[in-house]
C-alpha cells in the first residue's frame, strides 16, 4: 500500500447506524452527560447530488452529532428506506458501528489512491465520500472536506 | 437513564478486532502515514486477573495502538482462541469494530450505574472493564482507569 495514502491521521467522527435516532440520541445524551442534540436531516438530491454505487440516489438520513472534543464527534445515523451505504450496514449487521471519518484535502486524489489500494468508493455527495475499506482496515471510511 | 452516568465524554479509543494483527496494523500504518507500532500482548492471568462473564479467564490478546491525538488512539485487537469479549465479537460479526473506550474515575460506581441502566459488565481485569451497551448505545463500552 502507498505510504501516507490519506494525508491525515485525525479521526473526526465515530458513527453508528440506528433504527430510532430519537431514542438512541437520548440514551447517548444521558450516558455522556450532554444535551440531546437537534436531529438534522441530510439535504435533498438537488443540493447534495448523492451517488450510491455509481448511480444517482435520493437517499436521505437523519443525523445527530455529539461533539466530544474540538476534533471528535459521535454521529448517529437513521437512514431512510432507500438503498445506501447506511441502509446496507443496518440490514447486514443491524444497529451499530458504521464508519470513522477523516477530513482530507485534495479529495479526488485521495479517493484515487484509496481505490488503487483496494478501498473502493461506494457513495459520495458534494460534501462527503465513503470508501469500503472493510478488507484492508475492517471498516468503512468517510472522507469529509 | 440517569444523567451523567459515565462522568466523562472523552472517547480515548476506537477499537477493532482482527484475525491477523501484523497484516492489519501494517495496513493502518500505511493508510495513516504512521509507523507500524510494536505489537503488545496482554499480561498473564496472575497479573491482570481477568474475569469473563463472572468467571476467571486466562484469555489474552495481541494489541496495537495508533496514537492519533493526545486523547485518541485506534486500537487493533487479535484475541486468542479462548472465550472472551474480543473472541465473541470476532466470531459473531467477523473482523471489525469492537468498542469505544473512556477513562473514568470511581470505576465501581460507574459500573454499578451502567448495570442499573441496562449495560451489564461482561469482562473486567485489573485495569479495564467492558460493559455490553449494545442495546442502549449500539456498542460495547470499555472503561479504563
Amino acid at each position: 500500500m502507498d505510504k501516507k495514502i490519506l494525508g491525515t491521521n485525525i479521526v473526526t467522527q465515530v458513527a453508528f447506524v440506528v433504527n430510532d435516532i430519537e431514542k438512541t440520541s437520548q440514551a447517548y445524551a444521558d450516558f455522556l452527560g450532554m444535551d440531546k442534540p437537534e436531529i438534522k436531516i441530510t439535504k435533498e438530491y438537488d443540493q447534495v447530488k448523492t451517488v450510491y454505487k455509481g448511480k444517482p440516489s435520493t437517499t436521505r438520513a437523519k443525523l445527530a452529532f455529539f461533539h466530544l472534543t474540538p476534533n471528535l464527534a459521535i454521529e448517529l445515523i437513521e437512514p431512510d428506506a432507500e438503498k445506501s451505504v447506511w441502509r446496507d450496514v443496518l440490514e447486514e449487521n443491524g444497529e451499530g458501528f458504521h464508519h470513522i471519518a477523516f477530513v482530507v484535502e485534495n479529495t479526488d486524489e485521495v479517493i484515487a489512491r484509496l481505490e488503487k489500494n483496494n478501498m473502493p468508493l461506494i457513495q459520495r455527495a458534494n460534501n462527503y465520500a465513503y470508501v469500503d475499506a472493510t478488507e484492508e482496515l475492517k471498516t468503512i471510511i468517510e472522507l469529509l472536506w
